[in-house]
């Protein structure tokens, strides 16, 4: 079957979606992109993710190219046309193309792409050995809150990660504590059994799977602190886990190689995956709130 | 006349030139570039922005599209297609095509594509008014030497200082510290008679049209010294000036609405702007060494 892609008001088959050189995402990373995650044909924090969306435009003065019930729309009808049933659709808007000039042009119409991968979500872990974790210095731009285009760092950070045969990179700013993953967000579950997950700032990415995350954490009588952790306090942690809405929630069992604990995912992080499976499949649509 | 742009081994009309959705420079910045002047049909400090662009790549692990040779001679077919005799080259090269992931692809072609424009380039001063910086936080990442297509920040600044009236910004580190504008080289003339730029390390682009003016000025018999300076150190100075490529030597008559010295062009910044284009007609290639 063939894959669609959305480009700019067009569905077109994937090999063939293109978009012009002075496109601004292309010569200045001038767009903002959101990845939302479709379990059993619906979205997953959808509400969510299109108030991020558009918190990040916002940030930037990008114009949303769409009112949300037409990109609802175009959303969903990528997604029936591509059939995914289990995966995600990645969406990219930017400022458009316009000659090649640092300040924003006089005009300029919003360009927006989507694609979507079929990728399966199960409750239970992909994997009884966890996952582990490379640290790296945060060399990243000051305003991780937008979620920009711009992840040349991240890039770097994961693939400095990959080549220390780890899954995930933290990043970890000059007063050594983890901001986040370079792809998901970084918490703990202290030994007095609380978890502890970094403040909603400009240090890092707000995350939409996070704050539901945390919603059911809390709804179980889950003490929840929004702070900084160093990664000493995540090794001698009861547990560490990611967030992220490709990845749900993984248990991080090895930091730098060494164990987090006894090395092996907690009951913590099984019990939240299995949660935020559960609240997916509901179709509940961000009842918690964004942004905090 | 068409315009004609090179993308990926072909020279098509700008109009049609595209690159595909996943090239990794539209979803994560993955790429540099470089601004080359030309002038009289040459081009100008060719080997210095030559040299930059292979550190920048090396410095990613992106492998380079094309010997040094073939690159100049799609460089030059370009200009001369599109008769271009002032004006400057846009090159600029990414990782490439492959599906969407953070970390680098185990297979893929780096991806090129080059444009110019015309712009005349004269050896006096463009207007007798000189030109005006506001001043803005620098909030990039941490390895500004790397010349990325990850220039959100400098958008961001650009845009900002043209809301003031500005024709750029210059971004102030948490010290205090003028780094660069944010597409151009930062300089002052202080009391004493010293040229002062900041050294180039991490927190600045190495700039190749800076870097002949400093040669041009010892040349000259005129002290530099690379070191920071302060807004303030600015605003007591002699004179002020930025340099790039598509604007050789600008003198500075104002910061954030301040006037710098009496508030007109001072001798220096006319004298090396005038070396620099006697320099650049002169056809030398770099012939001062790049990098420090």
């Amino acid at each position: 079957m063939a894959r669609f892609a959305y480009v700019n008001g067009r569905f077109v088959r994937h090999a063939d979606a293109t978009v012009h050189i002075e496109d601004r995402g292309y010569q200045f990373a001038d767009g903002v992109y959101e990845v939302v995650t479709v379990l059993g044909g619906e979205f997953v924090d959808k509400a969510g993710h299109l108030a991020r969306l558009k918190r990040s435009l916002g940030e930037l003065k990008i114009a949303p190219p769409f009112s949300d019930a037409v990109l609802e729309t175009v959303m969903r009808t990528l997604v029936r046309r591509n059939g995914v049933k289990d995966g995600y659709l990645y969406l990219q808007i930017t400022r458009g193309v316009a000659p090649r000039d640092f300040k924003f042009p006089k005009v300029s119409k919003s360009a927006i792409v989507m694609t979507t991968r079929r990728q399966p979500f199960k409750p239970e872990l992909p994997s009884e050995a966890g996952v582990s974790v490379l640290t790296v210095p945060d060399i990243r731009w000051a305003r991780r809150d937008i979620k920009s285009i711009g992840l040349l760092a991240q890039v770097l950070a994961k693939q400095a990660g990959a080549e220390a045969g780890a899954f995930e990179a933290w990043m970890v700013d000059p007063q050594g504590f983890v901001t986040e993953g370079a792809s998901s967000n970084a918490w703990i579950l202290t030994a007095d059994g609380v978890l502890v997950t970094r403040q909603a700032d400009n240090a890092i990415l707000h995350g939409i799977t996070g704050n539901s995350i945390e919603a059911l954490a809390a709804e179980q009588g889950i003490k929840v602190e929004r702070r900084p952790f160093t990664v000493a306090e995540a090794l001698a942690a009861r547990e560490a886990f990611l967030t992220s809405a490709t990845t749900f929630c993984l248990p991080i069992t090895q930091i730098d190689g060494k164990p987090v604990a006894n090395g092996h995912p907690g009951e913590m992080s099984r019990t939240l995956r299995r949660a935020y499976f559960e609240y997916g499949k509901s179709r509940q649509d961000a009842p918690f709130g964004w942004p905090h």
